[in-house]
C-alpha cells in the first residue's frame, strides 16, 4: 500500500470540467501555503501568487488568452482553439498565476516547483486543476501584456508569469490516467 | 490537522548531509514513479531519467561540475565553490538528472514538474533531497557536454538536461524550514 502522499501524486491529473463554485476559502490558503513551500533557487522565493476568483473577470482573461492559441505557430493549439467551445480555461472558476522576478536566479524553475505543490495540494483536497499555459504565450507578446494592464492585473515590478493553472471542483468523475511511456529511464550503478 | 500530502510538502527541504549508502531499489522505483506521473505539455512526457548510483562516476561528474561555479558569472556560487570543502552534490550517493526532447512544447517545464514529485516522493519516504542546478549550468557549455561524453553518460537524442537533484538518508536532523516570504499573494475577487 503507497503511502498518502504517492496516492495524491498517482491520483492528480488534468481536469477539464468544473463546477462553476470556487475552492472555499480554507482550501486556496491551503493550497497558496503549499505553492510557498516549494523550493526555490538560494532560496529567494522570487515568486508572487495571483489569484483571480471574480467570475466576469476571469471570462474576460479567458477570451484574451484564447488569442494565443488561435495564433499560435503550433498548428494543434490554432485547431482546438479554433472550436467554438473550447475554453483555454475550461471554464473553470479560480485560476492562480505564479509570476516572479525576472532577475531572480531561476523564476521559470521556482514558479514551476511551486506549482506542481499546489496541483498536488488541490488533488489532495478533492480539488481538480489544469495547468494553463496560454496565459504565458499571450503574456508574452506586447499585446497580451496590454490586455493584461487594462484589466486590471497587475503583477509585482520586474515580474513575469511562469505558471499558471486553474482549479475548481471536478464536474465529472475524476480523469483516468493516461499510459506512461515506457523505456524513460537509465540507471548507471 | 493537515493531510499526509500537506504534511510532506511542508517537510521537504533541501538537505545537504547524507549518509553513504544510496535509496533502496524499491525506493529508487517509487521515486521514479511519481516522476513519470507529473503532468506535461499535451501528456507529451517527452522527459527521461538517467539516475546515477555508481560512486566514482559519481564523484568525478562531481569535481567536474563544480567548475561551473568555480567560473559562474554569479559571484555568490564562485564564492561557495572556492571553498576546498564544498561539494555540489554534497557527497550524496546518488542523482537523478531529468532529460528532455528539446524539441518538445516544454521540456522544461515537464522536467521540473517531475522532479518535484520525486523530491516529494522522497521526502514522504524519509529522503533526503537537493536540486543541483550545477549539472545544467555545466552541461550547457561545449567542455561540460564534452566531460558528460567522456564519462559515459550519455542522453537520448536531442536531450538537454532540465532538472537534477541527489538524494540519499540524511546523515543529520532534517533540516528547519526557513521563514517565508510575506506578503506574496494578490487575490482579486
Amino acid at each position: 500500500m503507497k503511502n498518502e502522499t504517492f496516492q495524491t501524486i498517482l491520483k492528480r491529473r488534468s481536469v477539464r470540467s468544473f463546477l462553476p463554485e470556487p475552492p472555499k476559502q480554507e482550501e486556496l490558503e491551503l493550497i497558496l501555503e503549499a505553492g510557498r513551500n516549494a523550493p526555490s533557487a538560494m532560496n529567494q522565493q522570487a515568486w508572487h501568487f495571483t489569484v483571480i476568483r471574480d467570475q466576469a473577470l476571469l471570462r474576460k482573461l479567458e477570451t484574451a488568452c484564447k488569442s494565443a492559441f488561435l495564433e499560435s505557430t503550433i498548428e494543434y493549439l490554432r485547431e482546438i482553439a479554433a472550436q467554438e467551445s473550447f475554453s483555454v480555461f475550461y471554464h473553470a472558476p479560480m485560476i492562480v498565476i505564479v509570476t516572479a522576478d525576472r532577475t531572480a536566479i531561476a523564476p521559470q524553475y521556482d514558479s514551476t516547483l511551486a506549482m506542481e505543490n499546489m496541483l498536488l495540494a488541490a488533488t489532495s483536497l478533492g480539488i481538480g486543476s489544469c495547468w494553463t499555459h496560454a496565459v504565458m504565450m499571450f503574456h508574452a507578446s506586447e499585446r497580451g501584456k496590454e490586455i493584461f494592464r487594462e484589466l486590471g492585473i497587475d503583477f509585482p515590478e520586474n515580474h513575469e508569469p511562469y505558471a499558471a493553472a486553474v482549479f475548481g471542483y471536478p464536474a465529472g468523475p475524476w480523469p483516468e490516467t493516461p499510459p506512461r511511456n515506457p523505456d524513460c529511464v537509465t540507471i548507471i550503478g
